[in-house]
């Protein structure tokens, strides 16, 4: 009977609610002041608004009271590395961004814009944020694939006065040491004494190391696919040279499987997968973050085997190491502060931040606060706020 | 007694209800839809948001169904003519590219975002644009100066294939062009017979004469701050000079002033004031449109005196000539086609629409509908979009 309905397909995408939710886009851009009458038009536009642009031009700090910039955050990405879908270019990575804008909106009460880039020239791309940047508060960079990402990062944090940050890089990074935090409350360890090992020497691989190092972990051994980087490989690029030299004090040069032999922890955030055999090497009461989306490095199922706790990337499970535990909170923190920069400490602060907002209630299955709760915001942008402030670095 | 306030000294800027309405900005970004469960985080984020992502990259026409980027306009500005402010730069620009996107939203239901630029050179003002426009459905260029206005718009009309409009040019034009039709109907003249004198060969000036040049009136004659351009001036931009070739068929070579002498339309884009004796010497049942903002080149009263049709574009009075009543339904018309280029029959079909709003109403005072009629945009972007899609010009 349905061929009488030839003229009308079904639609294709009818049965997956993702597509639903994406129908004409997920954000909207409205006036936060109706225009009713010629006297609202008149004050919104011109010419009431030529005294307040008259006023800016004559003292410029007023832009932080009178434009949305300093709330706006710019979410940038080039679609080079899109989730588990790599390079998609930007029209296919702007769902993405929307969504991150979304949470923006919808967890720290800032608006954010999508801004995909028709280039993946790291040249272009620095001048190009620098050109829009007297346009926003904040420079949130997504998926920007690696080593890109780093020289694009540190080149913007060098030309603006705003805070800049790749969320794949820091955002996971402050989720991971929160969730190893409270791992090592779990298992009765201090971090200074576990030994990790991380799986990936990209973005998140990278900035994961540095804070971790950071906060204090002495051993760490951080592989790529080619085994775990030491000093003597003649293959590294230069941030990677730079991992071999602050890490693997070992020099041990085997590969990443070989070196989960006796390790506390396993960090996984390369995607493939790790024999049980690896998992069954680790040291008693380890903890397993195996954080590849969809599918994670080692299931979980099977590390619950071998580890005392078990954290995951999956929506849905117990400790989800979700970056919306971070970002919101990190750059309504460094806006409210005024802070020009997002420094190590305010990271550093984060992570605790998202670590404390558990507190009693931590168990081997809730060493993160659930992505959805409101709290962790708050906190991290208290947390982040008060650590700019005590740095001096705000305007 | 006010003075044990005095930690708290008062806000000088509470007296101008101006500041009000644009402290903390106005405009906010919100998701079209809430986040109230994993669920939801699950398809407006990762892992539901990758699907749509895969789908995009596989089909990029869908990104037009699933993406908020057709919809969505950029405000662009480099802040160096920014109403009669003049060069006031990006930050100070921004309340005025706000206020833009709040109409874009108000009137159009389109999501429009403010880009203020860190440069005000072509080459980096046209990389930049072109860099960010995947981001956006259409693109309005504000405020940017003559005459590196034409080269901006010219480049990006040829480097992109979604809507580009310089509104300073064109919404002026298309305004001026309705109200034109409506006050030689009530002088019972026809356009073609009309003798137009343009003070001012700015953006608007320029635009306004192309636009009336296409419509029918055939002569006209365009002055600049040193007099009328004609073809033997050595001092013309490339601009002018096609104006002066296109224009002043009489090759008259004297001022503005000497030019209204007998003329039926005083065109006012410049500024400046123009002498009671020169509007005496106008044609009888002459039409006085007198732009300059706010205070007009010939006072309103003034005109009344000689003029069957006076009309400013001052806030609240009859007559306003005011870029509101196009720019909204010109992008949207054109947005709703999927239109690659904003024609000039576009604007034409533009001019005719907001004009034809007025209908049986017309009257020496009300030869434009009010700048809150709900009713312009609507039928300009219908008329649009029909022209649009009559000329193929569509994705």
């Amino acid at each position: 009977m349905d061929s009488f309905d030839a003229a009308q397909p079904p639609d294709r995408f009818a049965d997956d609610p993702a597509f639903a939710v994406h129908e004409g886009g997920k954000l909207v851009v409205r006036s936060t002041r109706s225009i009713d009458s010629i006297a609202d038009l008149a004050l919104t536009y011109t010419p009431g608004v030529a005294r307040v642009s008259s006023a800016i031009a004559a003292e410029p700090e007023l832009a932080r009271r009178f434009t949305w910039a300093p709330r706006t955050v710019a979410v940038v990405s080039d679609g080079t590395a899109v989730l588990g879908l790599g390079d998609i270019g930007p029209a296919a990575a702007l769902p993405v961004m929307e969504g991150k804008a979304c949470l923006f909106s919808e967890f720290a009460g800032l608006s954010a814009i999508p801004v995909v880039l028709a280039t993946t020239d790291v040249d272009r791309i620095v001048e190009t944020v620098v050109a829009i940047a007297p346009s926003f508060g904040g420079i949130n960079l997504e998926d920007i694939s690696a080593p890109r990402c780093f020289e694009v990062e540190e080149r913007l944090r060098e030309a603006l006065d705003i805070p800049v940050m790749h969320d794949d890089q820091h955002g996971t990074a402050i989720v991971v040491l929160a969730a190893l935090r409270n791992a090592a409350k779990v298992v009765g360890r201090e971090l200074g004494s576990l030994r990790v090992v991380v799986s990936g020497a990209g973005a998140a691989g990278v900035a994961c190391t540095k804070i971790l190092l950071e906060a204090g972990v002495a051993d760490i051994a951080v592989a790529d696919s080619r085994g775990v980087l030491h000093t003597g490989r003649q293959d590294l690029t230069p941030i990677k040279r730079w991992v071999a030299e602050n890490t693997n004090r070992a020099g041990y040069a085997g590969t990443m499987a070989g070196a989960l032999a006796g390790a506390d922890v396993y960090l996984g955030l390369s995607g493939g997968s790790v024999p049980e055999s690896a998992v069954a090497s680790m040291a008693p009461n380890c903890i397993v973050f195996s954080l590849a989306n969809p599918i994670p490095e080692v299931d979980p199922q099977m590390a619950a085997k071998y580890a005392a706790v078990v954290a995951t990337g999956r929506s849905g499970e117990p400790n989800q190491i979700n970056n919306v535990l971070a970002f919101p909170g990190v750059f309504r923190g460094a806006i409210d502060a005024g802070a020009k920069h997002i420094t190590e400490e305010m990271k550093l602060a984060a992570a605790t931040a998202i670590a404390d907002v558990v507190g009693d209630d931590l168990r081997a299955d809730y060493i993160v606060p659930s992505p959805l709760d409101r709290r962790v915001a708050e906190a991290v942008a208290a947390a982040v706020a008060a650590c700019a402030r005590q740095q001096h670095v705000t305007v």
